[in-house]
């Protein structure tokens, strides 16, 4: 197959990491004899600094032509100057919002080697962290007005945190349809005890339910939620929720797994072509030193295998790849520990490819 | 000193932790020759059972004229199905905005004792666990406009996240206050790259910092502050943050500790006029069997004493009073070891009765 690709490097440990995926993506291309072409563009803070813009509309035009995106990862203190719409993660919203990139996928997987680096204990992590978060990516408090403005001289701010039911459908049926390829528990998330969004959100989940009667469905508030994924994460198998609860508690389940550079995502819109990053930021303090871990972009390209490109056994190619050289006892240095060996991210990437 | 104290005791196990808070008081009152009025008044499922309605004018009129508010728990399963404006929760919310209460302070304390508790891993726990979340409780998308409406047919629902300047300024006073008396370490916790409500935030509690040159300030995202609180919890001294942030960041360190059921909780306005209550649920599961943790209200009762009636003596007798009764071995279910010995709610509240 011919696939067109947008590379975005981004910033700080951006370009080292996507270097390594794309390795790993001309290795499949080279086993599976696909063809990947690949369009190198900019956003985020090294935008800013090309053009002065941290979203152009020709990377904008240039994702939108293509099959699929790669990220690393944007933004820095270097940029905090820029006056607020022209920060690196403006661009990571705008991208979102132009491509309709509704349904991030963000899952929570420990690998079993890596299990000493949860923060919680091992009757817990044990028990298994294994589950998906699907959270709406282009509505909610994000997307509604934000407004600053001044009432009887004083000033007052806000945003509107906004759902219609279409928008709760459409994710309702990505997490029910989730759910069917896993076990088939679906745990909404929400605070239907407090805001009219998150009833409206309930209603309708409960309204797609129906055409998944095999799926059980359950509903949590919030704060509850934060509290059982530290608690008891084995219950999970797969969590939906709205775009600014999906922020926090996606952060949290990765945390829990206790290596956050190893985890990627995906954001889909209505047809195939998906934005795939990894969960982790720019993390400038360890940025050109081949310090970083690569994994949680390069599982990301196997996530655009799988979700976007329908090529099961190459994205399966990469995950065992990966599982491999974990259980070789090969590590970057966030995932050290004294029984295994630490090698940069170069050398990850380089394991990795020679694993497939 | 005389004190009139309003007390709801609400519905599950709300009722008997209040009874054992009282032995408290009265206990302190025989002790340190005080007179503690106590006026019981009712809200949650408890007033629609006997008025129909969750929140009787004759309560909050009962609680404004209180020296101060101590209360149990309120809701429950039966009311699911009472409209949505007439749940228990309601009931919360509306004594929290009539009596102006917009400061809340959780603390997230582990005990020694109780440490084997703790979902985290103990080489996190070791490091140590006491910070103090102020969250602000009467603005922010809790209570601006909630709205269900129709656009072009399609039903959209939504909630305003609002705050104002002087909002801001006087929960960061309390927040820097609180700081001053701990370890001077204040981390303001908000979403400034993407809410213009967040924005306002940072802008006043930087402001207010100025007359707190002694206090560390530092500003995290939510989603950063979720993994934080699992990863690194030592790191904190005084978290401030708005009402919904407060909700989910509160609750996740109280469940670090393992033991929400100790936790108390102040809710604070203007004057000294507070309400108190312990941060766990009603527990219907287990009401009326004596099995109830009545330690996070009797804790509530010692931060009443220090907070509203600044009698610091008797509050710290209370404290020393149930870490005695831990140190001795006593635990309620939710707290159980092998190496403990079981006790029910009322042989709790008396061993710390005795332990005063
Ligand atoms: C950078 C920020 C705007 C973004 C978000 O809040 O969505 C990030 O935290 C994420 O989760 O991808
Ligand atoms: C019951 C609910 C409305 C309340 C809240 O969200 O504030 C509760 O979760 C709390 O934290 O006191």
């Amino acid at each position: 197959m011919i696939k067109n690709i947008a590379v975005i490097k981004g910033d700080g440990i951006g370009p080292e990491i996507v270097d390594e995926a794309i390795k790993v993506l001309k290795k499949v291309e080279e086993v599976y004899e696909h063809t990947f072409n690949l369009n190198y563009v900019k956003a985020g803070g090294e935008a800013i600094d090309a053009y002065g813009e941290c979203l152009p509309e020709a990377t904008v035009e240039a994702c939108l032509a293509s099959d699929s995106v790669l990220l690393g990862a944007v933004g820095g203190p270097k940029y905090d100057v820029q006056p607020p719409n022209n920060r690196p993660e403006k661009a990571l919203l705008g991208i979102r919002s132009r491509l309709g990139l509704y349904s991030n996928l963000r899952p929570a997987k420990l690998f079993t080697e890596l299990k000493d680096a949860s923060p919680l204990k091992p009757e817990i992590v044990e028990a298994g962290i294994d589950f998906m978060v699907v959270r709406e990516l282009t509505g909610g408090v994000y997307f509604g007005d934000h407004v600053t403005t001044s009432e009887n001289d004083v000033e007052v701010a806000y945003d509107v945190m906004k759902y219609s039911a279409p928008e709760v459908i459409r994710i309702a049926k990505v997490a029910f349809e989730t759910a069917m390829v896993r076990n088939k528990k679906l745990c909404s998330v929400d605070k239907a005890n407090v805001l009219d969004s998150s009833k409206l959100w309930r209603k309708y989940v409960l309204e797609v339910a129906k055409d998944y009667p095999e799926v059980e469905l359950t509903h949590m508030y919030v704060d509850n939620a934060a509290m059982q994924i530290c608690k008891d994460p084995a219950q999970f198998d797969v969590i939906l929720t709205e775009n600014m609860f999906g922020d926090i508690l996606s952060d949290e389940a990765s945390m829990i797994t206790g290596t956050i550079g190893t985890i990627p995502s995906s954001s889909l819109g209505e047809g195939t072509r998906g934005m795939y990053e990894p969960i982790h930021g720019s993390a400038p303090d360890i940025a050109g030193q081949n310090k970083a871990n690569p994994i949680g972009t390069i599982l990301s390209v196997a996530m655009m295998l799988k979700y976007s490109f329908f090529m099961e056994k190459e994205a399966q190619a990469i995950e065992t790849a990966v599982q491999k050289v974990l259980d070789d006892g090969y590590r970057t240095g966030d995932m050290m520990d004294k029984h295994t060996t630490l090698v940069g991210c170069k050398e990850m990437g380089d394991l990795i490819v020679a694993a497939i």
